[in-house]
């Protein structure tokens, strides 16, 4: 049994090209031990955003706290704490934090690869 | 890509022997094609505990609103909001809302069997 506190969690600046502003806890990741999954958090400052990318496995997401939107390069989705997503693999898709005051929180699963 | 809100997703009694004042909604399960893991939604009213049991798969758990606690059988842990989990294949847990005005809210993600 693994009890923790997200801000426990040492938090690093995601350094990938198109990404601003954003940064990763893995909450449950390669050290937890026979995890099935990973749950990473994630932060995105106010005025940033995740890349537009694709990658050949699925996520699966939770918005905790903030206003953003997905855009997936043809449409935009709104979202707010209580959101949820399945992107499927290969599915463009980038988060954007659309408030002017506050981070944008989010939980994202990934499988094991 | 699926866009959609907790509250949007039928909600249900959860109706297993121990469980008390227990509500679900699947939020990602067998009805979204292709998922890797399935995504639930669970509040706990004032009160309210799931049983004390045990199953042959994991949990991975992030606890969003409300206070409450894990019982092992054994020890206790507090949890509040931030709070996360992992646990193992038959390890004995049980949700507990401790708060006497909200309900504990947290997400359980479990692999596909």
């Amino acid at each position: 049994m693994l009890v923790d506190e997200y801000r426990n969690v040492e938090e690093s600046k995601v350094d990938m090209c198109g990404a601003d502003g954003v940064s990763i806890r893995w909450l449950i990741g390669k050290n937890t031990k026979d995890a099935p999954f990973y749950m990473r958090h994630f932060t995105v400052e106010v005025g940033g955003n995740t890349p537009l990318h694709t990658h050949n496995f699925e996520h699966e997401v939770y918005i905790l706290e903030g206003e953003g939107e997905m855009n997936t390069g043809e449409k935009t989705f709104p979202l707010k704490p209580g959101s949820f997503l399945f992107v499927k693999k290969n599915e463009k898709h980038q988060f954007r934090n659309l408030s002017k005051d506050i981070p944008l929180k989010f939980l994202c699963m990934i499988p094991v690869n």
